[in-house]
This record gives structure tokens, sequence and C-alpha cells, in this order.
């Protein structure tokens, strides 16, 4: 260990790990899960026309990727009316996240975000040495009032929020950011985080000018687009912030399949509407699976459904290593008072069948 | 531009990219390149059983791929007889680069590399705040003995050195890496980049213990495995350091396809052995274009030949010119009096004739 020279600030760092991933406990379970449900994937899968753009790429993969992301970019350009300049693509929305931060951020720097929101943002801003403030949620929801009053306290670099929020499901209807941007101090930018923004009611997404530099928005092609293991996330904001991330970017981080994939993916919006028709219907199924059970199904804009139990964190944490036992993955919120339930991501029927036959004798077990 | 408020590092960083991709002199020509020669991919492609795995992979993309990546890092601590926690892997050498770089270069940090090495790790440096001093070449080759004495001098924290040399093609045997590695004074780690590995003759890897604190070498699936766009590199090192990486790494960076690939890829040892005789053959034919033209092919231990033209930098900056304007994509080595070269890498026969008909042409428009 002697020999190790980190800087004061790396030395510092904890090498945890913000998730665990499934295939870790499928490892010491000894076993695959029978159903995976834990990491808001898309049992549904990517188009057609993607996976087969990507199995065509993989022919191809002996050439890096454009690094400029010509194609990609201006796609997604034509999709949100905006221009290429206004286009960030990274390698997921965590890779983005740990970007913005690195630009944003130097030791001491102020960041606001809501306690129990998604983990990886302060993972990254810890690892800058940035200061993380904490807002609770208001009932299941976060809560923008609350976090504008504390950004307009701290003054902080960054303020985070995701609509619709992991790991509660809620949403707040696009006035709503509205009215939450124009209240931000000037100091302030807001991380909009819309990975599940696919799978929201209409109305969800906030009007907001591409050239807004209030707000960096961040989008992924994990979740309804079904794409998680390719790994491409984007953000839209203001070109010269856009320009930024080629500071320090990995300019050849950008696969080639993960290009071509992203490109069909995003061409077919068909398949994205009947995604979304299909996690409509696991939604429902999962809220009667959880009345059935005497638990509630929080209302869902997203491809999961959080379930409170009724009880307390040590009874779902319970009630879920029993349904890990069972050869279910799911996840639950972190802390209090939303550990009180579940998060089970929409599956297929199959994995459906399980979960319903698995949930009544975990919650026995646990009780 | 005045909301942008970016850390003092992060705006005193220029928005450069240090490579200009093919793609974007594609797309100034107006026409794809006719022979892709610049940018020492494998035209051989990657083992059709790699090809096959990331098909598969790509139908099973909505799941994350593996973050701690067992068997991947299984497969590899088997094949270098290490253990996988001596292991870590990356969005290619880039990649791994800036996760280094991060963890031990604070501002005012020193590092040493050669004038005219690899641009992507200044990149990285200059990102993090560090200090580069850079030695000459000694001829053709970086300067072990000169690295060695620039470090106990300055006591930098990273000494960098590509064994096989990129751009000039050339190596060392690896007993005089070793005599590097133990002439470092302690205060150095030295970053030995073996990308182009596969493709050297034997004896030129050195013996390093994987335990060894003084040493982290740095492996790729682009290049010898012909999987440049796939971003699979993966370093060797001992585990403290390894581990530290988990403190600020994209922990789900590593996609399902990209794991896939590397893993299949590994496994078929006799496509590398086939890549070799090929590359062995094309530079061959590449030094025989080379004499064909008056030019002169330096010695190569990588999948690229090196081409000294025997005039200044101006002259192979006109012919590299003139070789683009023909739909020939090369590059050349961006100092003096390393920039009297072209290099070029090894292609299938369709390219290198295309390369064979048009550098007596673009010679002649130089001249």
């Amino acid at each position: 260990m002697t020999a190790l020279r980190l800087t004061p600030l790396a030395a510092s760092l904890p090498s945890t790990v913000p998730f665990v991933g499934p295939e870790t406990q499928e490892r010491s379970l000894g076993r695959p899960f029978r159903a995976r449900l834990g990491a808001n994937e898309s049992l549904f899968g990517p188009s057609p026309h993607a996976i087969a753009a990507m199995a065509k790429a993989a022919t191809e993969v002996w050439m890096y990727g454009d690094p400029e992301l010509f194609e990609l970019k201006a796609a997604l350009a034509a999709h949100h009316a905006c221009r290429p300049d206004h286009i960030v693509v990274g390698e997921g929305i965590d890779g983005l996240l740990g970007y913005l931060t690195r630009l944003m951020i130097a030791p001491g720097d102020k960041v606001v975000t809501s306690l129990g929101a998604y983990p990886t943002f302060p993972f990254h801003v810890a690892g800058f040495g940035g200061e993380i403030i904490r807002v609770p949620y208001k009932g299941d929801h976060e809560d923008p009032e609350a976090l504008v009053a504390c950004a307009r306290a701290h003054r902080p670099k960054l303020v985070y929020l995701a609509n619709p929020d992991n790991p509660m499901g809620s949403h707040h209807a696009g006035p709503v950011i509205e009215a939450m941007v124009a209240a931000l101090p000037p100091e302030s930018l807001l991380i909009l985080d819309e990975a599940y923004i696919d799978l929201a009611p209409p109305g969800t997404a906030p009007m907001i000018a591409p050239d807004d530099p209030r707000v960096i928005r961040f989008r992924t092609f994990s979740k309804g687009y079904g794409m998680a293991g390719l790994r491409v996330g984007y953000a839209i904001c203001a070109p010269d912030l856009a320009r930024a991330f080629d500071k320090i970017r990995n300019h050849f981080g950008m696969g080639r399949i993960a290009q071509a994939g992203a490109l069909a993916a995003l061409a077919d919006q068909d398949w994205l509407a009947k995604v979304r028709a299909g996690v409509a219907e696991g939604r429902d199924r999962l809220a009667a699976i959880a009345r059935a059970n005497g638990a509630t199904a929080l209302p869902s804009a997203t491809n999961f459904v959080t379930m409170d139990l009724g009880r307390d964190g040590d009874f779902a944490r319970a009630t879920l290593r029993e349904l890990t036992g069972l050869g279910v993955f799911v996840r639950m919120p972190g802390v209090a008072p939303l550990d009180r339930c579940l998060r089970v991501s929409v599956g297929d029927k199959a994995a459906l069948d399980i979960f319903e036959d698995c949930l009544p004798r975990a919650l026995q077990a646990a009780r």
C-alpha cells in the first residue's frame, strides 16, 4: 500500500460501488435469478431494427466510431427540433453526469439533490470533492419548492432533479419544472434527468428552449429504447456548455456498435410506442399484484412500480431478502421513509408470473 | 457565455480534440476514403467468433453489463497468469488513462513522457492540471535512459512509455524496460502502454510481476484483436491500485456487447495468430512500396509502418494532404524531427493496392 501515491482527494474516497449488480448477487446465490426485475431494464428489448443494426456494426467494429458522432447528433437534433451543437452524447447518463460534475465542481463547491435520489450523481460529486446538500422528498415526490429554497439559501452550482423520479416512479407536470427553473438562483444549473421520460404521461416534459443556459437535460437509450447494456446517453443544453464537454470527454469513447444501435432505435418510434403500451399494461398488472398482497402501488410514470408495503424499512428489506432467495431480483429505496417500499421493474408475462407467485411467500416469510 | 460556471481548471482548458477522426475528413472531402489506413485499425477485423458473440449479445442488450466484469476479468487473469484483482477493465486505454490520471494527478503534479508520443495521455494530464515534461526521442525510439534521467531530476508521479511505440512503430526488448523500471525513482509509477504488444516480436514484453507496485501495464482489444470500435482496454497492476479505480470509474460503463465480444476474442488465439501473420506480410509489402518510392520504412513492431520520406515536415505534410485528396487516409507524427515520416496502417490487399497506386502520385505532387 505504501507505494500508492493517489491525490489527497482520491485517497479520501471509499472504493464503494454505487450499485451492486445482479450478476454479483447471482454469484453469491450460486444460481441465476429467475426474474430480473430490479434494474429498470426493458424486458421488451430494443427495436428489432436496432438489433439488426448492432449485428451489422459488429462486422465493422474494427473501425473506431466517429468521435464527433455526427450522424447520431444530427438525428437527435432532428428528433428534438434543436441543432446538433445542442447535443452531447456520452457513455450513459452516468458517464455524462461524471463529465458535467468534473466541468463544474471543484473541492468545496456545492450541489443540491434529494435525500434518496439517484446515487450516481452524489458518487461523482464526492469524487470531485463537492459538498452535497440533500433535501427530503415531500411524500413520494422530489420537492421542487424545497429544492429551490435550498438553492436560494446555499447558491449551489448544480441542482439535480429526476423527472420522472427514480426510485419512487412519481413525476411532476412540465409546468412545475418550468416554474422551478424560473425560481432558481442565477448561480445554479439544473440537471434535469429525464431517463424515464419516454414512459411518462404527455405533458411531463417541460417546455425549455435548448439554448436556455439554466438547464441541462439528460436522456438515455437505456430505458424506453431498451438498450441499458449499450451505454448511450445524451444531453440537451446550450451550445457553449455542450462544447465544454470536448475539453475532457473520452473522444473515442462512443463505439461503433453503440452509435449504430442508437441511430436505428431512434428511427423506430413505432417500437417505442409498443414498449410504452407494454409498460402501461405491466404497471397495471404490478399494481394488481400489489393490491392482492395488501400493498399499495404508487402511481408510476416509469417502467417500474414502487410498492408501499405499509410497514418500515426493516420489513421491506426482509421482504427483499426473501424475494432474492426465491430467485427474484428487485431493488428498494435506500433511505427512510422511502425505504418502506419495494421497486419492481415491469417485466414480460413470464417474469411477472414468477413475481406474482413469489411476493406472497416473501411477505409471509418477512412477517 | 456568461452563465457558464466551469471550475477555473476546466475554464482554462481548450476545447481541442486530440485526434480529428477520418469521418470528419470525409465530410469535408464530400466522399468516403477509398483506403482507411490512418488509425492503426485492423483491416483483418475481429475473430468470427467474437462477431457472433457480439451479434448474440445485441439481443440481450436490454440488460446492463456486469459492473464487476467477473467473467472477462477471470479470463484475462487466466490468460496472463495473474489474479482477477490484478485487472482493471475500462473504456479503451484512453478511458483508463483518464481514470489513472484522475487518481494520481492534482494541479501541479508532474508527469514525464516523450515529445511526440501518444497525445491522449497529455490531454488527460492537462485536464487534471498536471505539469507535463517531455523528453525527446532518440532516433526513432522513445529513450528509456533519458526518461529515467528526467524522472530522477523531476520526481514525477507518472512516467509514460509505449512499447512498441506509436507513432514510430519502434520497440525496445523486454530487458530494456525491466532496467528502466529498476532505475526509476520511488515516486514514479511507470505507465507501460502495450497497445501493440500482440503484434510485436517475442521478447518485447518485459517480465514484470503483476504485484509490482512500480508499473501499470495497459492492453487493448483495439489493435491485434481488431475491435477498436468496441472500446475495451484493460490494465494489469498491483491489487491496491486496481481497487482504487473503483473509487471513480463509471461502474456500468462497460456494456454487455463489449464484454461478450472481448471474452470471445480472447478465447480465439488462433485468430490472433492469423492476424499476426497477415500484419507481418502487410508490413513487408508496405516496406516494399516505401522502397519503390525512395522512402525508408522504419522497422515496425506494430500494425503500421512509419515511412521516412527523407525530407522535412513540410514535405511530409504536403504528401499527406495529397494522399488525403486522393482518398487515402493516413496520419503522421506531429512534431519534428519525427514529422519527416508518414504513418501507414497495414491494410488488406485492396487497400494496399490503392496506397501503392497513390503514393507515387502524392510524392510527385508534393515535390
